[in-house]
């Protein structure tokens, strides 16, 4: 079995120095600080073999992952990180055939992460009221190829959403404010997800999530540290990043007792 | 659209102490601190909702996620932490219709986000050499309903992999001898994740990951930290997990240079 | 040189299982998991030896070090732990001699900490308005040998403090009420440090403070990891320290600008 | 009591932008982005009052603490963090009065720590084999007013210490060579305490302890995260110190069996 790029393959190109690219395979040439690539050249490459620029270094072609999508991608808001992003979809229980709400879009990358877990079965309705925003993320999920399974809207989620879905994921600036409109569109059982950068807003949403139809409320936040990768001095990188969101869980359920 | 419980499914039922038990509807009683629970009163029951014990006291009929399915599955191992399971599936980029190998399956918790991960479409050929796990592994599948989406082998990987695959995931005492089984395996930029508990483990895992044909090698450690959810003393819970893993990844690509 | 122990010392008794307890060295015994030990028999052992219990267990003669004091301390509050308490010290910038405001003193663990690192020549005004915490407190720092450095005082905070010193701590429930009377207590350039354990409780203090005279704001969080000394399995324990406080640090100046 | 800027003092000038700089009261100015400052106009001002710069820019008049002075010193080593160095000390017990031995020296960071540690009554013998090192050293403990307090060696640690003491601090790239010496110099029941920057040096150093005559060794890593000092928009700054060093800690005690 030989898996070849073919034209129009979004490649990602790996040099030793651990920079890497994301180009598409056609007429095109880039350049690089390693020297110019014939764009024309990677049809036919195996994946994972290694080609030369015009200047005789080395690259890797490779197939671009959704992580490496996520550090490549046009963004014009700040994003969830993917070491949250993984963990929140797994909480959330998102899996094929699921339908979600995704609010405020943003730039996208959490509707693509939402829109991969739902599979070609799924969907995800994505609200976002900003037109630019809306545009951007547009693009994004055209260019990872989600569009199809992404209900794209552009508008405000204080009129409520027109879905019953199985999870909902919040990310607003003001996300206490829409806790009783995400209990309406939840189906019972689902699983609501919210971010906060700050303590201040998680402890307005815990108060709002407390007199709504909720149960098992969960915060967590999450710190990731990486190592160089040297066998004979191990050892964590010197900095890390120290913060980026909390991240509350909460499933719906009638909280009102009813009689067997 | 109501959503209810029917003969068979498995439910987690939560009480407002926060415990919860996922159990199977149909005949039995389930007796619990609460007191007994008919499991054919559930039959019927809308999810979300709140029924009552034998001693009236109130609990809910959730559906169980996968991660509630990990906190109370059997198992004879340690297993993969959700907190790493989730960000290793992110980085390995599974996705629909992937076909994936998971080595050694133990009690298969990994084994079935996977598969969770790959959808209908997808595959899992999961690697294990001892009868007892192997027995385990499939119950669990079984029960999770996702045994139809693996392939479950009794053997050992030291006489290699039988398929060419999207990615491999290694959960075994010494990563560091089956390297180059896992190269061979992969296809061009396929993904390698390799979990370890010890730091001299990842020492040995990565001199063995130099001298194969991988690149853009990775180590990583998660600390995850819960907040007790009382919106007027927010505040960390007092203690947290430490440690499970470090989680090696690397992408298979042909080191040696070819001509364009 | 030979150091021995003496009547009356108080001697850490160290068991190879990693076990230990602190004992008066005198006429009494001491029954312990690994036999009775007759205390008269330490008196002229020299510290760092080993001798044996009636059963023939091996323990190890030690000076307690005051970290050792801190967890086998009598106490009836939660207290400040010793991975935060050498910070905090440090940024307070006490040192030989200084004047330090300790409020509340609670069991005196801080208090010790404190009167130590002021030294002989240094003092230390410790407010507690609780008689049985005032006890306790009185009966560790003698233990301690610490007492003639504290001006032990019964004495409630809201009436303000009777001294000028270079630093101050603050450990009481409501430390926003109080910022005031430190600002006053304070010499110019002077170190305010407070711990609090909820997020609600420092965005409180950080308020107080910035309506006070104090530059140079600090808040910070320590996260202390123990690993298994193991050098062929070398990796974190699997359990830790979540949370302990916030630590909050401030300087006295002057805010309204002066003509040169 | 009016404590006031004397001619010669170390002076903190703090501005209200969050940057500082440590400068000499005396005949000089000092040239900073907020304009020329008369170092002689210090002489006299009050500690914590406001002064301006030629051009009107207000700054606080501040005593430099010790965590200050590491931010500005002269230094041509890593050198070991504030979070760690207050733990380090305070694990060692070090205390008024105390022997100390530093190998190797640096750049004194930790040396002048320690020198504080110990008081007038303490000492601390410094070794240092680099004559550059050494001068650096010396340069900076003149400056912190704490060389009499220290006998700075320049000699190699291999050729064993001079003295007998109650604690070691051992920060060299090789220190596992050296815990022979190190159980040599310290009496009965010291304390030892070793930096390493990498899990490799870890390993070997635990393995040359557990030869010698040392108990109750512990390894402890440490994380600090600092927040923003915003009551209404409380949270973590966005990245921190990740990795500096691992410590280990360790207690001279003689592990052969001796009858009572």
């Amino acid at each position: 079995m030989r898996d070849v790029v073919e034209y129009g393959h979004r490649v990602l190109l790996a040099f030793e120095d651990g920079s890497h690219f994301i180009v598409s395979a056609g007429e095109d040439s880039f350049g690089t600080h390693k020297g110019v690539i014939d764009l024309s050249k990677l049809i036919g490459a195996e994946y994972g073999s290694a080609l030369e620029t015009a200047k005789g270094e080395v690259f890797f072609v490779m197939r671009p992952r959704f992580v490496d999508d996520l550090f490549k991608m046009k963004r014009r808001t700040q994003i969830v990180y993917p070491k949250d992003m993984a963990f929140i979809i797994f909480m959330m229980d998102v899996k094929e055939g699921d339908l979600v709400i995704d609010a405020g879009v943003g730039s996208a990358a959490m509707c693509g992460a939402l829109a991969r877990s739902v599979g070609n079965m799924g969907r995800v309705f994505a609200y976002e009221r900003r037109k630019d925003f809306y545009d951007i993320a547009k693009s994004n999920l055209e260019k990872w190829g989600l569009l199809d399974r992404v209900e794209l809207k552009l508008k405000d989620i204080s009129e409520g959403f027109d879905e019953k879905v199985n999870a909902i994921f919040l990310d607003v600036p003001d996300p206490w404010n829409y806790i009783s409109n995400c209990s309406k569109a939840l189906l019972g059982s689902g699983n609501l997800a919210i971010v906060c950068p700050t303590t201040n807003q998680v402890q307005k949403v815990i108060e709002a999530i407390e007199s709504e139809n909720f149960i098992m409320v969960e915060i967590w936040e999450s710190l990731f540290r990486k190592y160089k990768p040297v066998s004979e001095r191990l050892r964590p990188f010197d900095r890390m990043v120290a913060h980026t969101a909390y991240m509350i869980f909460a499933r719906k359920a009638e909280k009102r007792r009813k009689e067997i």
